[in-house]
């Protein structure tokens, strides 16, 4: 470990640079450069490289995150109390298709061990997952998991879980409103995420207004494998099921049907452009866009040479940096559908008096991160430097290969279930701060931003990007690292710490329509 | 079982009536009073009992459900598609404290064996309830309360259960949004609730918006009994804690004082004026305002009488009956609380562009109600004949007693989770279609609204009030029954059928803010 005072400037030209050293630095540490703190800045806080005179531009990223405030000197600790934020960018006039980085040299001879499915996707881990129409149902089957858990599972071992899609939508909602069609859209194509098998089974009340055949119609379900091609539904309030003891015998007899075709499957060795991650940051801090998120957008690079699909994500961590974005579009139509997707959010937040400014925390600002426009500059380096080759809007699934803008928003659990929805079979996570995130559905790697979260946190971060700061591996050594551990989690050959100790958080809906 | 056709009109001058019998009734069918049906009616179904003109009002409890859209004969079946529903009734110039009934004769000498507050409040159960400030932490929480269950609980024979107050809130949520309060305060209520006994532990992940100071501020739970009033937090990113087990174990050990503590608590003898009874409906048909929901209304007025709370809630289905809520407001200041809940659900609804119709259901339709209108006004009779002493916003706790309109969505999910913060002790949830709902926090007496649903429900629904349909047993009857019941199981002489498989639904939060 260095323990010399320590800063790293972004790019070039920035004015501010931020503290390595853990623990922070006091007041008169020296730099290699000569420059010598006027007072203490915590790790990850930023300091004047250079006399700010006050209203001038303060650069970090090489993009100005703020307006000094006052006359700010050499040496200080640049705080958020001495930047304004400046007003978001507008969407008019947007760059467009300006900045597409030329293709990547293609990557070949990487593979992982998966499990094909009949609709051309791959799945990275064999599970039941019970969908639900309402939550009326939850606490039964909530029960009958118990019990196939129990008296089923071990029958079937090439099976790794059985799980429900368990959610608060589904009754009690605006069901028509315009906006209706994001939670019921995810709920649809969660259940077609390729780590549960094509096996689609739904549990349903009978009189909610989420019905069965809204929620997967007709065709939906038609690309799976599903023998019949008819939706298999349990409805509890069904004539027959006279008592509760019929209703769990119900549910265990169709779950019975779906483990013995999910047992059937077998993993084979496969391309690594059928993998689809989903990258996404929370509890994020200064050295996110130094080291974790440089790191994943290294590693993003290498998955989008590979053919694989990398969904970045998060409306208002982006949304400071929408000019890189549309300028990064393959096509005009791709920066069209991110000017669409961010103007859609600005007008969701407008609506109920909030706006991107409303996106860091406690944590981010203790972290280091001022503002929002700070933090957004961070986040975006996750997306890495290919073309931007699709948007999804909320709750809409993958038709197209390569780096894909999936408008979500930033709410970790959220984004997760929007990407899942999307089709994500692997997910990286990047934390500063430090969160025990996990998804049933798919595991989730996580990296650490700074060495002392990844020694803290020995068993529940999986990679740790922290020595890319302490200068003992390099942002392209993580990447690398990244990605083959990638290839072992996809491939079951290694588990992620939140599988290890079944570390699970709930499927969160977007629901931006009336709840009645 | 009468198996003669019968029919149940609600008031004298209605115009339409509803078929009692199972399984509907053929064309043909002859009642007692010479009527024959034009054609087949199903079970809760209207027939016209004169012939109704084109365009004249279709009365049904006194009130026009709706408008004829053609011409229909004596006999016929009044079904949806023959109605315009009615506008919603203006918000302006309403009756204002002109139906208050005399107060009625006070019922002395019932009483239940209960646990008593620090803060006056009663609890039925003697629960440990883990508060949670964010969906982060959930995971852990999760795996902490399985080692709880087995390692701990079983050392505190007089704790009822250990639960999590689990939650998609408190980060990547726009919390200084106006409409934010209603989300935080509920979480800081529920905390409150007289069930989990003033013992207030939270689990934290420390970077979160929602940080526990603001959820809990102090002096909110000062009025407990807990020994030092300041806040029993355990946050995951603490730096004591070095790894995943360490953490399990803080949340171990801080969750032993408060079981040590709930363990010394006994059940004592109180009036069964310490009830707060929360009423709720889900999945109705057309025998909910016939049946089951009058039997609460009736229930309702023997509480009141004997100085207990009554909570009733659902905004969108009480809408229509808006005059008679406020004609039955104790005071104007009462009357004005109504008609302003009134109009903010209206400009939320229309803000996400739906309104009150989105409210019914296609089982509710199934079940004979044509439109919100008529689901309305066999809601309201839950809520009594008393006069309406108080009025709570979503997510707000009670400071009064006697019959109370807590404002609150129709989704059962959020009602419930709603009056748990309003401070709700028990509850009573009629249904007609059948839902095995349930909540952890608290005892649910579910209502069957007709025989063939109590039959088939055997083990899942606590009272059978379709014995009022078939003329088994009368309205009264039936209420009385549902009172004692309640002090039953207050006591903790009798569980429900939902604790007794330990069927819960998850806590559903109400947040008309926006997501960031």
């Amino acid at each position: 470990m260095n323990t010399e005072p320590l800063y790293i400037q972004m790019r070039v030209g920035d004015n501010v640079a931020i503290v390595v050293n853990e623990g922070g630095l006091p007041a008169g540490s020296r730099f290699a450069c000569g420059l010598s703190l006027l007072e203490r800045v915590p790790q990850g806080h930023k300091l004047a490289l250079v006399d700010i005179k006050a209203g001038a531009p303060v650069l970090r990223y090489g993009v100005r995150i703020g307006l000094a405030l006052q006359d700010i000197r050499a040496g200080a600790w640049v705080h958020e109390q001495l930047l304004a934020m400046p007003a978001a960018r507008s969407l008019d006039e947007l760059p467009i298709c300006n900045a597409v980085a030329p293709a990547l040299p293609p990557l070949d001879g990487y593979s992982f061990e998966g499990y094909r499915n009949a609709d051309g996707s791959v799945g990275t881990r064999n599970i039941l997952a019970i969908t639900t129409t309402v939550q009326c149902v939850a606490g039964v089957l909530e029960q009958a998991l118990k019990r196939i858990k129990v008296e089923l599972l071990p029958l079937y071992p090439n099976v790794d879980d059985v799980i429900a899609l368990e959610h608060g939508y589904g009754c009690g909602v605006a069901i028509d409103a315009p906006d209706a069609i994001i939670p019921i859209r995810t709920l649809r194509n969660i259940s077609l995420n390729p780590n549960f098998g094509g096996e689609v089974m739904v549990v349903s009340l009978g009189c909610e207004k989420l019905q069965p055949e809204r929620l997967l119609p007709p065709g939906s379900i038609a690309i799976t494998d599903q023998r019949d091609a008819e939706l298999d539904v349990v409805r509890l309030q069904d004539d027959a099921h006279i008592g509760y003891q019929v209703m769990l015998d119900a549910i265990l007899r169709s779950a019975r049907t779906h483990l013995e075709r999910l047992n059937l499957r077998r993993r084979e060795t496969v391309p690594a452009s059928e993998l689809v991650v989903g990258v996404q940051c929370g509890g994020s801090d200064a050295f996110s866009g130094v080291t974790a998120n440089p790191a994943v957008g290294f590693c993003t690079d290498l998955l989008v040479r590979a053919g694989a699909t990398v969904l970045f994500s998060e409306v208002t961590e982006v949304r400071d940096a929408v000019d890189q974005l549309t300028g990064r579009a393959a096509t005009p139509a791709i920066a069209e559908a991110i000017r669409r997707e961010m103007a859609w959010y600005d007008a969701y937040l407008q609506r109920g008096s909030a706006d991107r400014s409303a996106n860091t925390t406690p944590g981010n600002k203790a972290g280091g991160l001022s503002n929002i426009v700070e933090k957004a500059m961070g986040s975006i380096i996750k997306s890495g430097t290919a073309p931007i080759s699709g948007v999804l809007s909320p709750g809409e699934k993958l038709s197209s290969r390569g780096l894909i803008f999936a408008a979500t928003p930033a709410s970790d659990f959220i984004c997760g279930t929007l990407q899942l929805a999307a089709g994500m079979n692997l997910h990286i996570f990047t934390t500063g701060r430090g969160t025990p995130y996990g998804l049933a559905a798919c595991p989730v790697i996580k990296v650490a931003t700074r060495n002392e979260l990844a020694r803290r946190w020995h068993d529940l971060m999986d990679v740790n990007a922290g020595r890319i700061a302490s200068g003992e591996a390099s942002i392209e050594e993580i990447g690398w690292e990244m990605f083959q551990l990638l290839l072992d989690v996809a491939s079951g050959r290694k588990k992620t710490w939140a599988e290890q100790w079944g570390l699970h958080n709930a499927l969160v809906l977007f629901n931006p329509a009336p709840i009645t």
